[in-house]
């Protein structure tokens, strides 16, 4: 039963490489070479299209859909709803005909494979000899990235160059809402609106049940003059177009697109578009040339800040590199509402949900590079009080209680001991604030907001926990420890003494605040009704 | 946290009554006083209408719906199905207006009401005097049975008085197939075929996912000559009338009714009608006078040969006969297809699901008084065997897996790890073969069937267990107790035991067939393919 990886892409301290193609791993390859930029992430899909196995997925950070959870049997603390980060719109969308054969790696004879993930200028790039069954020889480079430095930006460029022939090739290049949410087997997408817009090529979507939308635009830049034709579909807007193509000469197709993410279900449909157009326009005139220096620039800078060297060790020197690249590529704190789920944005294993590994082993990574990330991820937790003391509530506890997982602050697990029993969020939660606020020095957070919250989980904690009536020793009875298997223990270790610790730290921010800024202190405890007795029955 | 049970009901050693009407504890009531005859049941709802808080709850042993389980992430051995038993058809429909107000006991004024369920008729009789808003004061007896006799047959006796009036009453009796099966808050139920045939009216009801069909007719015997008129819905089918009273005179009305429950969904429906109409029509000419004679003979045998006697201890007295008459209500023996849900047939919490409590806590009953009854009950975990088996390898098992909640033989628990690490049903249906056939020496079932199980469960144990590799002792890893509480224990006490025990059974009844009856263990070796060495790896 045990899982052990098999080895098949190259050893680089700079790169990932795949060099030549294995389809049986297809899957492991599309997350390996993920791109994100916090905002959005795309699986290391072929966006020529591809008749394989294939999970053709497109995310948003924190942008999710809803199902009603259906059980055979209710027990109190199972949620009704399951909110998940919903796959959403290609737009890498590509499709390349050639003498009436159409391109895709899972048919189509091709050699001379080769993927590229480059941590240095944050991209992907994948080059293959495409050889026609009428004998033609096309060697094409799709290259991508996401703008680190524009969230709503991201990039591909093509380039096309026939070996042994000159002739036609015909391109279509679009968005597309129609990929399945692979978890549900469902599309969760309707799309009213559409438009080509002088240069701009445009396409709204919606969700079906929250009613979420996105918008998507893209403009081309070709190294060749064509005729374009507009292709429309129920969930889909793009380019047809033919190129005429000289041996051994290369043309690039550039695509520059546009997303915007609303969240708000109250937003109207025409203020999305305007919103998104407006960034399309600012971003047409963009060369693929200018966004790539951008982006590289701004990884030099991640790298000249954060970069860890092992030497005499060239797998772990390329682990920790991809690491470092993964994180930033999640989470840099360009948004204050954005968290990092347990997959990232490079699939929809655990639905995108947030657990609390963010607090335990995120959230110390960026507190010595990037304590303005480190912040959001707190801030996240702070905006989300009110749904962990709605929680707190359905679980007959005061305070707050932090989900298990989450995607919008409300519990996301549908495993119902999971979700009633584990009380280490709370806890990790604090810690998070104790490690945040000592190691950046950053009061304002923890005398504003991180009180508040250190309060509400020490309220929590004190009543769903016992003290016992000889030893006034705290512990919990019934809960299910961080292990995540065994279910109603009493007394796990770690959990007794992480309240301990939750209670003694609030008790002590207390103690400095009545010193330090008494007024601040005076506003919290009116917010949460602090009573003395509380802070008496945390003395322990 | 505690329950505590409230007593409103008198302590009587053969009868449960309730001597004013408790509408804040109408569900109890309604549980306290269903009525049952292993075939079918109701709870003890109001049939007049009642427009309170309730549950128009009547079922049919091992008739069953289903529901697409829809889970917000899998995990290997969910279940994809929920099945329940279904609520079904109110038969005992009546409606009654006296000077246009109809008759509702939670808007009615009413007195002297008094609901008895009686052990040794096995009856449920209900009386009230209503005071109508015109004055008039109407006695009212509502009587019913489930005969034990014939399982197809309901009786309703409703007897009215007019205490200080003569004048018209209008009644309307019928069958209505709307009630909503309140788990799920949904009816499913159409109704095709409805008819009336002479003295008899009919419907057919099909279920809308599993196309489970159940036929239901009834007649009218009444005590003064009327003018019925027939009442038709989408779901409904009943008899309106005017009935004349004359002060002081009571005029009964008995409705015989026959349900007759097809579960085999290729039943043409018209076979069905034709099955259920030939009972109907064997019946109509019976008289409520005859059935309840017939059903009070059957149960002064069953008392004869099963009561309990407890001298000096009223409120036990009770209790010990209540339970006697639930469970002979439950299941007496009439059908090797039937078993006893979590809650008999008194409602739908646990789904009508039978747990391993069938073999461990009611097998035990049934052996010392009702063989046969106790024979069946193993011989639906016989007849459920293939399902057992396709659950083992689910969860990646050998043998048979018994599962832990079922209605069909399928898996029907929708908790995760209680589905997947709770071992002891099989360790409960071997405990149960080993019992029932040392009480009641019925080696043909042991070596015909009993021993089929055996091996397929004590492979199942063998396959999930493991032999210390130094102490050669056998035990689980990762397992649910039967607590049901702790989840991925390692050698549970009970577990471990109750497997050795298994596998001793086993081996000894494999030796003394060796000598008794060598055919019939051919037979069972060649049918599971059981091999010499498997023995060996059970002798431990």
């Amino acid at each position: 039963m045990t899982k052990v990886g098999e080895r098949y892409l190259e050893v680089d301290p700079w790169t990932v490489v795949e060099s030549s193609f294995r389809p049986e791993l297809g899957r492991v390859s599309e997350s390996i070479f993920s791109l994100a930029n916090e905002y959005m992430g795309v699986r290391g899909y072929f966006e020529e299209g591809y008749s394989g196995d294939r999970l053709l997925g497109s995310y948003f950070n924190g942008f999710y859909e809803e199902i009603q959870v259906i059980q055979p049997a209710a027990y109190k603390g199972m949620i009704a709803k399951s909110r998940f980060m919903v796959n959403t719109i290609d737009w890498l969308y590509t499709r390349i005909q050639l003498d009436g054969e159409t391109l895709d790696l899972a048919k189509s004879k091709f050699t001379n494979f080769r993927r590229v993930l480059d941590f240095r200028t944050g991209t992907l790039y994948r080059e293959f000899i495409w050889e026609t069954r009428s004998g033609k020889w096309l060697k094409i480079v799709f290259w991508r990235l996401l703008s680190m430095v524009e969230p709503n930006l991201g990039c591909q460029r093509i380039t096309v160059s026939p070996l042994n022939f000159s002739g036609l090739v015909e391109m279509q290049l679009g968005l597309d809402f129609s990929p399945l949410h692979e978890a549900t087997a469902q599309n969760f997408w309707s799309c009213e609106e559409r438009q080509q817009q002088e240069n701009i090529v445009a396409l709204l979507g919606k969700t079906n049940s929250l009613g979420h939308q996105l918008f998507s635009a893209f403009s081309l830049k070709l190294g060749a003059p064509v005729q374009a034709k507009l292709v429309e579909g129920e969930k889909y807007i793009g380019l047809k177009f033919i190129l005429e193509l000289s041996q051994d000469k290369s043309i690039d197709i550039d695509k520059i697109v546009t997303n915007y993410a609303d969240k708000n279900r109250n937003t109207p449909s025409r203020e999305v578009w305007k919103t998104g157009m407006k960034q399309a326009l600012k971003n047409q005139d963009l060369s693929f040339e200018t966004v790539l220096k951008q982006h590289t620039s701004y990884w030099s800078e991640v790298w000249r800040t954060s970069d860890i060297t092992i030497e005499g060790d060239p797998e772990n020197q390329q682990g920790i590199r991809f690491c470092i690249f993964q994180l930033h590529q999640t989470l840099h704190g360009a948004d204050s509402n954005s968290n990092i789920g347990a997959k990232g944005l490079t699939g929809e294993a655990y639905n995108g949900h947030t657990f609390w590994d963010t607090e335990t082993y995120c959230l110390p990574f960026y507190m010595f590079n990037n304590a303005k990330a480190a912040r959001n991820l707190l801030q996240f937790r702070y905006r989300t009080l009110p749904q962990a003391q709605e929680r707190a509530r359905e679980l007959d506890c005061q305070g707050a209680f932090y989900p298990i997982a989450t995607i919008d602050g409300n519990e996301g697990c549908g495993l119902w001991q999971h979700a009633s029993l584990q009380l280490q969020v709370g806890s990790a939660v604090a810690y998070g604030i104790w490690h945040y606020t000592k190691v950046c020095n950053d009061d304002d957070f923890l005398y504003n907001q991180g009180i508040e919250m250190l309060i509400e989980i020490s309220r929590c904690y004190a009543s769903r926990g016992q003290w016992g009536p000889r030893t006034g020793e705290f512990g919990f009875y019934g809960v299910m420890g961080p292990d995540e298997f065994h279910m109603m223990v009493h007394n796990n270790c770690y959990l007794n003494f992480m309240a301990k610790k939750t209670f003694e730290f609030t008790l002590r921010t207390i103690k400095r605040m009545k010193t330090s800024c008494q007024e601040l202190l005076l506003k919290v405890e009116q917010k949460t009704s602090l009573q003395p007795s509380e802070l008496e029955t945390w003395q322990h």
